[in-house]
């Protein structure tokens, strides 16, 4: 229960690891500015650890709670604690919001509280904010994300120095943008509660992590790579929500850019978020996805919103189904035993699927000749039905890669 | 007076041009959106146009003004009196703002009202909000944009045709993106007014119009587009607003982006705002400066924020000088006769005033070189100094063409 009288701001820290403590410092820093903005300066009355300090007591003397301590079932007693104790609550935690935000979001609205949140996706990169008010009163159709650092960081260093995923992966833990266990970020699943939370704000729709499918980076090759190049494509792990005949998909996977897409030129490991609707067109935001002091300051934000009282409750969700078969464009790579008929034996697997072949390049001869194609949007069903007869072609060595691409926005 | 309690919320709209008209229809299409999300249904029950309408019928019937009429002295008259009278106002005029910004948003704070004004600058880009809310507690050290859509398609259309400026200028007439009298866009003094706006807002300083220094693009050729491709850099319009040694500087000039600077990429009629900071390092925001139902769309965000209440008024101006002699690299561009000894006497008159030459191409021969250089920062007055010598060399053919390179961010 934020005191709006008073003139201080009793703040709750739950976590200390390194966006804790810079949250620390920098709310330390900038205490007068949040009073001139609020009324109410802030300080820290407590810090909770996993091994240090006690919840209970931490509550009772907060006004707000701000949770950096990660985790789900802790973090979620936690939360519902302060939201149930008529405290209002920031956090960076998305493993949390994407699988029981409702829950949250629904008990902030029944406590008159609010939850602020940007900080759990793309760091500083104004995502949440933007949604939630900037674009509130418009219907939006779209959102593409670049939503983790550390595989826009691999695949950038395997298109800049032509290197293979374990090295690029490698140097990327090497310069801390990866995690000795790298698996959440690579495999996508960081991604995808990242996505979901997103969706949640872009659709009003109810949109749990388990809603999201995803794909990963790990499969991807220095091949793969060095045709985008040819191709005048860019290669990243892209986050898609988008709104499809009344229903909705969610997904993250590796995808082609075309280079005029807005998020084309994110690099390293910049997150960058663009939302398309027909009211506006589309906004792209971009900045750091990670860092101590960058994600500290979107946890800083919300603080000030919560302390000024000005952060208006998520709305009711409403149900939405789900797309299950997403219509793709398709970059596909086969390699091939190079005789007669076999280019036409292919073609005539994807032409009874009804896949349309945009662009066809070989290279190599005899039994080492590589096939590259472009396939015109299909359901993936479909494309996934002519891939299977495609491996039934007895020159055809090893199954197709397939990776999506994403045309040209407004072609 | 906004009514909280009521379920209406009465818009008098000032304005019915091509925005004003948008507005309208995006209200009427998405008033129940609104009405859930703030608890009060928008209606327009008045509207207000150069020959019809009663503004003081109007204003008395209102909760909330939306100023979309445009000018300086009636619209301030009408917003003025609209806070007098405790209604919100929502504009998007950035003439009256960046000129009397600082006694509207005076006097919204002392009647406790809000003044939205997101459409001001750069469309349906989220700058305002941005730096309102989620930069609100980050101390900003630079903000960098490209504000003026009209200056951005002719650039672009210029670099991609190679065009000249009056045939690219043409060319966004015909198409909608530049006015019959384009003065006040390819003059720069339109990008100054955003940049006046955003600065205030940046750096809580009090910032008027004619604090802001301008040029505009009327003197590009096509020789500094080619130059720019030859060493791989985007021509722009680029507005500045910058701390350097506890004063600021805000200005509008063209200028030479290195590839790798977020503002390089954005091509055609699309607006974007670049904010750094220690504590967030950057983020940029990219999307279309224009438009009448993308206009629409910023304001209704305003509207939705005022009938919600969540607006914060702004802080109150702290008085900062300004920086009369910036600090830039150029690229200056030299018509000679190649004789021996030009080159160095070029370079003594750039020495004598402690401009360092960072690169030198010759093209031509005879009577027609030409000598393009990047010159390392150094104080604009001293390059001035350097150039007014460098003319008095009898080799050189008419006054060297100078423009500001902006270097790479993070070097």
């Amino acid at each position: 229960m934020v005191d709006r009288e008073g003139g201080r701001l009793r703040v709750g820290l739950l976590g200390h690891g390194t966006v804790g403590a810079a949250f620390e410092t920098l709310l330390a820093e900038r205490a007068q500015r949040v009073a001139e903005l609020t009324g109410r300066r802030p300080e820290i009355v407590g810090v909770l650890t996993r091994s240090s300090g006690d919840f209970e007591a931490i509550l009772g003397a907060s006004d707000l709670i701000v949770e950096l301590i990660g985790g789900v079932e802790d973090a979620l007693g936690y939360v519902r604690a302060a939201l149930e104790s008529g405290r209002d609550v920031v956090t960076a935690n998305k493993q949390l919001l994407s699988r029981h935000g409702e829950e949250l979001w629904q008990l902030a609205r029944e406590q008159g509280r609010s939850i602020g949140f940007e900080a759990a996706v793309a760091g500083v990169v104004p995502a949440i904010r933007v949604l939630r008010d900037s674009l509130a009163g418009v219907r939006i159709e779209r959102v593409h994300g670049i939503v983790n650092g550390t595989t826009n960081f691999i695949l950038t260093e395997m298109t800049r120095t032509g290197s293979s995923y374990e090295v690029a992966l490698a140097e990327a833990q090497r310069l801390g943008y990866a995690e000795a266990d790298p698996s959440e970020d690579v495999g996508g699943a960081d991604a995808a509660a990242k996505m979901a939370i997103l969706a949640r704000l872009a659709f009003d729709a109810a949109v749990h992590l388990s809603d999201v499918r995803f794909e990963g980076i790990e499969q991807i090759t220095t091949d793969d790579i060095a045709y985008a190049r040819d191709l005048g494509l860019a290669l990243k792990l892209i986050g898609t929500a988008e709104r499809i005949d009344g229903a909705i998909s969610v997904r993250v996977h590796p995808a082609f850019l075309y280079p005029g897409h807005p998020l084309a030129s994110v690099s390293g490991s910049f997150n960058a978020v663009t939302v398309e609707a027909p009211a506006i067109t589309e906004i792209t935001m971009s900045g750091p996805g990670a860092g101590g002091t960058q994600t500290a300051s979107a946890v800083l934000a919300d603080v000030i919103s919560a302390a000024a009282g000005t952060q208006r409750p998520l709305p009711a969700a409403v149900p939405a189904p789900f797309v299950e078969d997403v219509t793709s464009a398709f970059y596909l790579h086969l390699r091939v035993i190079d005789r007669p008929g076999v280019l036409a034996r292919i073609a005539q697997c994807l032409g009874e699927e009804g896949a349309s072949i945009k662009s066809v390049v070989q290279r190599g001869l005899g039994d080492q000749a590589q096939l590259v194609m472009v396939i015109h949007p299909l359901p993936e069903s479909r494309l996934r039905a002519a891939i299977a007869a495609i491996c039934e072609i007895e020159a055809v060595q090893g199954p197709p890669r397939a990776i999506r691409v994403i045309e040209e926005e407004f072609e």
